[in-house]
């Protein structure tokens, strides 16, 4: 077994990430203490939210020190356990980061069931995503029959989640995504109504086009220009999701919205939204999905890498949108 | 009687309103038909959302026409009645707008009892702007004890109700107004516990100094600058209510909000509101605010300009921040 290899966090980037800002390192593999367990990680998630904890600029928790190994939920197995809630051979969810293993107390992890779905799907459509796109669009974008909804980054771990669920709900669903490729599959694949190709310009056109009687619900993953093209698309009493804003993290200047009078016209109600602060009710969240999965109601694609020395390029990639579906690294 | 003098919209403001946008006329004084009733105009309101009727961009209700004339709530006495629902010597409420006399449909006028209360209160702190205070305050920004809420135009018809509403819940309450004699009047006469004049620069700082515990409540009437200032020092679930913006009314190019970030890190809600929304529950707003007025819990102030032809320099005073407290034109 072993040794163990990390990735740290090299340097904070100024502007977009580049691999200089990483490094990896061989340690010993640790030995767990009474009540830890030793995993060996399997799948390792790469999620936009990572740029945020690579800044020091404040955020919803505090950014990954220099020196430290990188953040990130994975998927692995128990290979030795300490605590009589564990045994080897188990799968199970971890924060363990960017490195191939790592101990933690037994009660941090959460034991998932890969006799089902594939393990990374707890990444992915059964994790972090999926509970995110569940309880933004049902608890706060609340779409009606009828009512059409817009998404970007359409194609990601979230947005295509997002449109799936809104389907479901007798919604008009048009995705924003970079690229023929992407809104292909969103069209196709996903069963979204339409979908806008951004890299192709003259966006306000075409959003209009794709949603003739405006938009009630704004699941926003991107921010930046598409926002505030969709803020002056957006009807009486609609609804913003603000689940992240990807195309600030790598900004050196803010984006200068210039749209915010819709709000006031047309009495939007726009919220910002982490899920964590739903933690208490994941289990509702998850349920749900586990069951459309499993019905085969939601279809859902991975974008994997090979090899923790890709994790960098991947995470760049992501950030980039150069991915397609969600991202994982493919650890053992 | 008459002849009747009435203000027109003469063109449309490119930038700032000035004196030019406006044309005063003599005509005939009406005849009421049947239903009807000629009502003679004693107080003409003033409000930012004027500015936003004089335009033809998108808002909330179409805009006035060149040549027609402008907008606005008065309140007067019925001079003749040709409906057995109103008498002569009635004070009403009308949307008569900028005239000496109107003609209109008894059913639009409302009565108003002008012996517990000045006349002029219902344009005022039991009008429209008492009522946006309410409804925005209670419904959108729902103060809790102990919470820190900023109110800007602080010393205006709508700042004053809600400063003083919010004080009444048990919170820190800081205002944001133009000049040392508006800020000494909101925390001297308001009761406000602070509140920062914008004009002295540094905004930021003396922001952060007055809400030492950050921002829980934001009650919008102003926007740019000092919108995207406040939005950095909000808190966890704070809430931003979007009443006016009326900062960008008169700007040639929309402000760029660069403090959007805030909304997603600290998950805000962010809500724009217009009074008519809550229209079926007027009567609700109405009585509590003329507990508290008659029981001398709300203090109120108005700002008086004598005669018609001086309501466009009222106006432009008002936008540019010129008034203090309620701006009303004296017609008779």
């Amino acid at each position: 077994m072993g040794p163990n290899r990390q990735v740290l966090l090299a340097s904070r980037p100024q502007g977009a990430v580049s691999p200089e800002n990483f490094r990896i390192v061989e340690v010993p593999v640790p030995e767990p203490g009474e009540g830890e367990a030793l995993v060996r990680n399997e799948w390792l998630s790469l999620d936009p939210y990572m740029r945020g904890r690579m800044s020091d600029a404040k955020s919803y928790v505090a950014p990954v020190e220099v020196g430290a190994v990188m953040v990130g939920q994975t998927v692995g197995e128990v290979v030795r356990s300490r605590d009589p809630g564990l045994r080897e051979g188990d799968k199970v969810l971890t924060s363990l980061g960017w490195q191939l293993y790592g101990v933690a107390k037994a009660k941090s992890l959460t034991r998932v069931d890969a006799s089902r779905v594939p393990a990374s799907y707890y990444l992915g459509i059964l994790g972090m995503p999926g509970i995110t796109a569940w309880f933004g669009l049902f608890e706060i974008g609340k779409p009606k029959a009828g009512e059409t909804v817009v998404v970007s980054a359409a194609s990601g771990a979230v947005g295509s989640v997002v449109g799936q669920l809104a389907k479901g709900e007798g919604c008009r669903v048009v995705g924003i995504a970079g690229g023929k490729r992407k809104c292909d599959y969103v069209t196709g694949e996903l069963g979204f109504d339409a979908c806008v190709d951004y890299r192709e310009g003259k966006l306000s056109d075409a959003l209009r086009a794709a949603c003739p009687k405006g938009i009630d619900v704004d699941f926003e993953n991107v921010g930046g220009t598409i926002l505030d093209t969709v803020l002056r698309q957006m009807n009486l009493f609609s609804r913003v999701v603000v689940c992240g804003l990807i195309a600030e993290y790598d900004a050196q200047k803010p984006y200068g919205y210039t749209a915010l009078r819709s709000i006031l016209v047309n009495r939007i109600r726009m919220q910002g939204m982490i899920v964590f602060d739903w933690q208490a009710r994941y289990g509702e969240a998850l349920a749900d999905l586990a069951a459309r999965v499993s019905a085969g109601k939601l279809r859902y694609r991975e974008s994997i890498v090979e090899g923790l020395e890709n994790a960098p390029a991947g995470l760049i990639a992501l950030l980039s949108g150069g991915n397609f579906g969600k991202q994982l690294v493919k650890l053992a």
